[in-house]
């Protein structure tokens, strides 16, 4: 069966999978276990930060008008009356060229409106001098000049880093909404396919795109739920994704989706009532790629071909994923790079090709990683970029600036620069 | 207490600390499970791959020399004799003319030696004709062309991400042996320290810095444990530590490493009899950042300042902790990015600042993330990545190129760019 397929560019597929998936519910985690997911409501301050006006430095508080005209020939002598070291206060109120003594993060009491840094100060039997006259708040961090209570520190819809982690304990929220992540089923069709722990069989090739998917979600912090592999048979692959249906809230599939007399995607779309969003992508490799939906659900069909199925995920499942996980900057950023190589084979297609990036003096030199056939498995272990290619009559040369997909990392960016 | 610090360049520091930290022993982990560890072990090959020669299209295997002189005008016919799906084979031998329909992956016979795709053919009753000559090996993938049993596929020291799972897979690798991860101990000191559910108290800031590390460790796949807030009483701190030692790889302190007259670590580190790399470093912020090392555990000395905690982490405690676990690429990427904001005040010191990242037609923007003082927990939230603004005289205006740490990455580089 030769289907006719038009092929669609990539952008345009992208958006078609971006426009027909939602937002997951969303569900409360203690903020300890927060990192990697995405805030479902606004982060806001339930305190000033700071939270009192305290020392920036180890010191003296003073009141800073008693060092006015202080100077190398006339220095200032201050007593010190009391010490307040981190986590204390005071209620003293001091009289002109009275002090404290203070550590860094201690509360400022009022009648202080300044502190003497021990480096600017020369201690005497019972305080110490200065030497110039210091600026009402000077070393001092003021109540609130952070950010000030109900401020919106962290918007709905960010990526929890560690810094969001330490905002949330700063404002005692020991718990935190944040979207629910997607469950993803996956499933290696094709009767070729055989276990990891099996031995080597005439015509057979050990299944290594499930595991991998599986990588691909845990570097997302998403667990992936294998399924067993089925022969190529049209019945038993529908009941079978149907099942998958009810326990996730989206589907990889891969291999199938070629032309090939035994590739039932088609059908089982057919099957589930699932609606194609596109079946052939204008670039290379993976133009096979094939996106439906059932509801709110995606189905990810994506090629066979390691390095092909590798791409087909970073490009269109992991935005895709993201966006259900609520998070607002979906897509793998994208930089510019120097082409370490000669690739001097044209292709009118955008392609994709798995890179090492290696970093040079504040410069990213990208070189294709390995052989460069759409079923290498060992190019995508020492890739950690992928290379973009425009479609076009002309090759590559080293030296030429090229986009490159960041596909190592943890946040990325609102822009879908290809 | 004022001790007399002299402060080394961070580049020296960062070197004192990777040179006394060691690897950890290995340990064999399932391979579904590898994801983010390091290989302890070269991957090598088990087998050619690919396994067998196969064909690298949906269509028919020929003898090419029957096609030879084919053209538009003299088509040369070919009878099917049998049909192989992926995962089957054949050993039937080819007669001149003859073909046998066939799908990608599946096996080539040795009596064929090209493939003609089906977009290539145009069927007739019992078989298609060509319009052109096939070269040999067209259209097929060679037994062995990608690499031959035995060769390296990844070396020893590299991170395991989805490509080196997939690989994994491939050569039936149901376990492969990575370096242990390190247990990791945090403990936040001071007294003006409460715990996030604690009610804000008059003088006491929540600890942030505990949580956040446990958050940075988290996104490097360790897992750190947190130990109780202790007063800032050195010989209760020095029982803890030699507690925690007993039970961790290494140990990160927060605060406690300033100058104040509460301040206990220079006498923790003589207490345990731990040899102190550096205890400042010319950089801001975080100059009073402090390691230690006692036997092969390090200990890490960070601000208590949330912002020269962060960076001093990423900067110290990650290159060591990746060294630990066997990492070859231990430093974080530096690129280069464009300020997007003026930041005139010069400094002498090197300067690490949070800072926003954001990728606009292939080229980084970088602006400091906010309110800018060291202590500012808010600024982190919004934070992927760091601006190095080497130190002197002047200031930096927005347009200038300036360096960038990439903090937000799941792999790095061997080269400290700074």
């Amino acid at each position: 069966m030769t289907i006719n397929r038009i092929p669609i560019s990539v952008r345009e597929a992208l958006g078609r999978v971006i426009d027909n998936v939602g937002r997951l519910p969303h569900e409360k985690v203690p903020y300890t276990e927060s990192y990697g997911r995405i805030l479902a409501a606004d982060l806001t301050a339930t305190d000033d930060v700071p939270l009192f006006t305290k020392s920036a430095m180890d010191g003296f508080a003073i009141r800073s008008e008693d060092s006015t005209g202080a100077s190398g020939e006339r220095r200032i002598a201050f007593k010190v009356v009391e010490e307040i070291p981190a986590g204390a206060s005071s209620d003293y109120v001091l009289a002109p060229n009275e002090a404290f003594r203070i550590m860094t993060g201690a509360e400022v009491p009022k009648s202080a409106d300044a502190v003497v840094m021990f480096e600017q100060a020369k201690e005497t039997a019972d305080g110490f001098t200065v030497r110039k006259a210091f600026r009402p708040d000077e070393n001092i961090a003021l109540q609130g000049e952070e950010c000030k209570t109900g401020d919106v520190i962290v918007p709905e819809g960010t990526f929890v880093n560690p810094g969001t982690v330490a905002t949330l304990a700063t404002f005692g929220y020991s718990s935190v909404e944040v979207y629910r992540r997607p469950v993803v089923g996956i499933m290696s069709t094709g009767s070729e396919l055989l276990d990891v722990d099996a031995p080597p069989e005439r015509g057979k090739i050990r299944n290594s795109n499930g595991p991998m998917i599986q990588s691909q979600l845990k570097r997302m912090n998403i667990d992936g739920r294998l399924y067993k592999l089925e022969a190529d048979d049209l019945d038993t692959l529908t009941a079978r994704v149907r099942e998958m249906l009810s326990e996730v809230d989206a589907v990889i599939t891969t291999g199938g989706v070629s032309v090939g007399d035994y590739d039932h995607l088609p059908g089982l779309y057919k099957n589930l009532g699932a609606i194609e969003l596109f079946n052939k992508v204008g670039m290379r490799p993976g133009s096979v790629t094939t996106v439906s939906v059932l509801g709110d659900k995606p189905l990810f069909g994506l090629s066979g071909n390691p390095s092909a199925c590798y791409s087909g995920f970073e490009l269109f499942v992991r935005p895709a994923l993201l966006k259900m996980m609520g998070h607002d900057k979906i897509y793998a950023p994208v930089v510019e790079g120097i082409l370490d190589e000669d690739f001097r084979k044209a292709n009118p297609f955008t392609r994709f090709i798995r890179a090492e990036l290696e970093y040079r003096d504040g410069r990213i030199m990208a070189r294709p990683s390995g052989f460069n056939k759409s079923n290498a498995v060992t190019s995508i272990a020492k890739s950690n970029g992928v290379i973009v290619l425009p479609g076009g009559t002309r090759g590559f040369e080293k030296g030429n600036a090229v986009r490159v997909m960041m596909t190592d990392m943890t946040t990325g960016t609102d822009r879908f620069d290809i």
